[in-house]
């Protein structure tokens, strides 16, 4: 491989750098280490996982279920399983690239979770009287979901960037998931329980937009690599299922307790059956003989769980989640065939998973919905407390109405846009320094560089001659 | 491929057309059309899923926690894990038609389940006062059941229909579910909260039967194709797994509140255990040099599971348990050695995946199981109000004694026995129109009929050559 | 292959004989009656799982959702998700033992559990007046914590030892851990929720002293198969990532309600994220280019949680739990690079999966840790009943301070170092007689010896030339 690799060189110009042995450990450690100091300094129990609780308990006279921990543990285990199976696998679908898209999906969602805790909980959960933050399991939940969106990040980019530029891609899209998240939950007030906006919509334009600045006129050159295998393409769909299944806890996880959560987990699986009828009927209409195609069903079969983000804690009603996810279905599918395509010939927009199509588009599409269904509630449909509940009509926001918190929606849609298309941009070219360790046009898509590869499976010699030749060794070497 | 395919043709006669480009798309779209009709006409939130329950709780004093779906939900997630990675990935264990088992799954569990809400919702839930069906956690977990059926009966006919066809074996699957269901449950008065009779029993027979019907002499020509290797074998123990796992959850997901559900799950995890020792020790004392078979790990296993269906919920003592894992381990296990390939040769039964030994023998004796323990159950036992709660025993039915209870429930074998079979004969005669796409006899077991397939591994050129080749290529084109 | 076998035992000496067929269902069958003769001795549903619960409900004036099985069943199959996926698939890494991998891992598991219910019961849930063990959902936790002790020691044995030899490393594993169990818990009074004593130190030492005494000085006759491919690789992903994910699960798994469930399962998450990426930053110092080694990212990533065991329950805070995953993260990747091969070399101590670094070592730490954090809780940071709570400072050690049990913590690492060397090597030697039918040196890490293997994908023919072939056979034939 030496040889080939260095006339391969000759011919092609200089071969970028890989190595990362400086550059990922030293990031790794100085990042992690902050990480230890920025804990001790803010961040401590909050009251439910404190061990005065059991004081607590007794003064308030609340039993043991009670604790905030039962109402959210199930859904943030599946959760959990989304983003380090779900979103791992599905991107396992590259022939040679299965070990970078589960491995630096572990690694970067595993660093994004703790400055995440860290930086929602500067926004939201900050107590000034005491200068900490207080952390419970529904921190943790929102951790994941911020990391989500870096994961998403890198479905627009994956294969073509080093691990290191992927921990820089997270250290800003949490910070700036934080930020947008602040403006479009706390200063707008909108609700957005699955995250539709602030997850999928912000996490696709930002990986985007990075990907349009790092731009590779040449990655033809990796072509050879750019595509699945028979057994890849399996190992995704344990990606796509674990998403698919779980989306209604993704949704639910944090909505209201009680009917919010069981309306949220409900729209969302009717919305999803939906999209997969649709799904195939598009990928089967678009190939000569009607054949399926994985990437349609590993994909856009889970456009309708994204779409529901905003709208799933409403009165959306069963029929009407089947309608978004029967057209969304349709979208995305569409969008595989079609968009990514045109983006990466006239655009210059190169997208690996598609996330324009799964993401981007649904999530702001989602974003839309979530505004209409909210500009048409009524007391009618929600009851008087029920509407005060869904939508948080509470406090300062106590004559807001259902019109008015529409408008505020879809303008949630727009800073999660912008965020991520302006922050996507600046990350984009922070990441065009030479100094990061990504793979030269010809590489892409490939293990090789960062992982320590096994040899083929197809060199395991029968025993006898292996080890005939292995003692005929040992004598020459003694 | 072509020339090789035409040349195959002018040898065995005419190939039959798998294009379903019109059919399947056309199916899909139809389809999901009409569920959002009828979604729309009848189906609305129940009570707990519904904005108003905020105005309930205030009225009735209820907790947060006392809504149903904190007690339903997680057993919800494992059900739903079954259904699509459970059933789906067992399937994948042929060497080419895994994204045909993992794809086609997705499919028509995805249809299934929105029918099911609307039969079972008819049939269980209809609110003759309004005209809707209230939809809540449980209907969803009853959808998946009433999927399972179908998915059961794909088991028979792995490899040889086409998507359409499934399609159409999932809309009859589960009218017929719907119906036999509200015969057995509402009619007999059974019990069966995992669903050996409604789920395993009917489904095993309605594949049987359809497979009988379909079959196909010449099956032979494609027995390059019917087996496995060895990393489909893995991929199809993941699916065994997560069946084998999660089949307490399946069995008390919609058992009685407190006990009803703690002791179902107990029960079950215990069969499971057993069915596991006896299924290794025929395995091997079946083969020459006492080598284990995986296909008697990957499905015989989980007979315990089915077998457990009826009588998991009452108080078959953990010993029982054991006992009925023990026998259905060895029955099933010799199902699979001698049973399928005697049905083969002898009845015209081709049983792709032997669903005869896993689902339709152990869900018929489970139901006769839960028979039998239900007639000797005793006050002693269960105490008054137990043996009540257990078998429903109140309004018209207050008088029924645990004996008469067992009449019943072997009443309910017959009739899901009978549904399975004859509406399975009817819908195999549906399906031998020449109209469905389904694949020649040559062509079965085979992704290439209603896939675009990845190129093979082995045509990874190294980068130089390939993109040598790639250059030359160019210039030529210039 | 027969030919090759033969010419190789000529050459090499004579081949052991792998046939298990007697012995195998012998003990399978033998084992299993035992199992339902000795529940039906002693094994009775507890009071929440029984029918009288109903009852007892009434009269205790209990909600259904006071039933232990709401506090537990959602972490219940989490762990169980670890101990059949997590563990089975961790050790399907190498490139043709994948099916003992995962089959024997099932198997014993299966196995395992029951025994664990009678051993555990006897000890712990023994009920003198009625001569009974009643059991419950925590018995099924306790039952599969139990297996994963004999599931470890697996891992330093994986790939020599014939499937009844686990047979018996389960018995006397399960065995063990119930008396050393009985001596930490309840004699000693030592917390462990994540047995990081109890069941890695444990399992660890039990089984590097196994495979200390099963020493084979001729096992790199076998070097061709000791290693991955690509594929059974990302499978051995399946499982680290499962196990990774449902950590928290595991360690909180029959932890106090309430806040400590909350806490455990909070520091157990944050301490893997730690891991992550100190495990990455070695891996990558440690090769050449920084390429990172898959054997690391599957194991060390793993070490938090293991470390986390015993202290997770305590006020640790949360930054101090980001440092045990830290230095843990360094310490086992350390000894995957270091220790291992030096063990190997020195010790003539064989570790296929290393589990000297991702249990003995880190579950020994995680003791000592904890052991630490007990003797320095003060009142101040866990309030006065927060304290009684966390260390069960009621009824006859109501007078024991945190320091004192501090050093009954660490006294319980060295009972569970003890009893895994001890035992260990008496079962080492147990198993060394000629009886079990293990491999030989040369036929190590491979499936053939006790499985039907599939015949190679490369083997599929096309079409035509396949039926060609078989119509001529036909003619032959007849």
């Amino acid at each position: 491989m030496g040889n080939c690799c260095e006339s391969a060189s000759n011919f092609f110009g200089p071969q970028k750098n890989t190595n990362v042995r400086v550059s990922l450990p030293a990031v790794c450690f100085v990042w992690q280490i902050a990480m230890i100091v920025l804990f001790g300094v803010f961040i401590r129990y909050d009251e439910e996982s404190d061990a005065h609780w059991v004081e607590l308990k007794k003064t308030e006279n609340l039993t043991d279920l009670q604790n905030e921990f039962y109402f959210r543990y199930p859904s943030f285990q599946d959760v959990h399983v989304m983003i380090f199976v779900g979103f791992g696998f599905l991107m396992t679908f590259l022939k040679r690239y299965s070990f970078s898209a589960v491995g630096f999906n572990f690694l970067i969602a595993a660093f994004g979770l703790q400055w995440a805790l860290l930086m929602q909980g500067w926004f939201h959960h900050f107590d000034y009287s005491t200068g900490k933050i207080y952390i419970g399991i529904e921190s943790l939940i929102n951790a994941d979901f911020c990391c989500a969106a870096s994961l998403i990040a890198y479905g627009a980019i994956l294969g073509k960037v080093s691990p290191v530029q992927l921990m820089v891609v997270t250290l800003f899209g949490v910070t700036l998931f934080a930020v947008e998240e602040y403006i479009i939950l706390d200063l707008l007030h909108c609700r957005d329980s699955g995250g539709a906006m602030v997850i999928h919509c912000f996490g696709g334009y930002y990986g985007l937009a990075i990907s349009w600045v790092l731009y590779r006129p040449n990655l033809h050159r990796s072509k050879r690599l750019n595509g699945s295998v028979y057994h890849s393409d399996l190992f995704a769909m344990i990606g796509t299922l674990f998403l698919w299944m779980f989306w209604p806890s993704f949704n639910s996880a944090i909505a209201n307790h009680g009917d919010g959560q069981h309306r949220t987990a409900m729209n969302t699986y009717i919305a999803l059956a939906s999209s997969v009828l649709t799904t195939v009927a598009l990928s089967s209409m678009s190939k000569k003989e009607g054949k399926l195609d994985m990437v349609h069903i590993q994909n856009a079969t889970l456009a309708g769980g994204v779409a529901m983000g905003t709208a799933a804690e409403f009165m959306i009603t069963p029929y009407g989640s089947l309608i978004v996810g029967f057209c969304i279905g349709i979208i995305s599918t569409f969008g595989y065939l079609y968009v990514t395509p045109f983006l990466e010939k006239r655009l210059k927009l190169q997208d690996t998973c598609g996330i324009h199509n799964l993401h981007a588009v649904p999530g702001m599409l989602g974003g839309f919905i979530g505004a209409i269904v909210a500009a048409t509630a009524s007391e009618s449909v929600y009851s008087k407390q029920g509407l005060i509940d869904t939508f948080g009509f509470t406090g300062k926001y106590e004559n807001r109405s259902p019109g008015t918190q529409g408008g505020f929606q879809a303008a949630g849609v727009c800073v999660a846009m912008a965020f991520g298309l302006v922050g996507g941009a600046i990350v984009g070219f922070i990441l065009k320094f030479p100094i990061w360790g990504d793979a030269a046009d010809d590489y892409c898509f490939d293990d090789e560089a960062y992982w320590e590869l096994p040899e083929e499976e197809e060199t395991i010699p029968p025993v006898l001659e292996y080890n005939n030749h292995m003692t005929q060794h040992k004598h020459q070497e003694t």
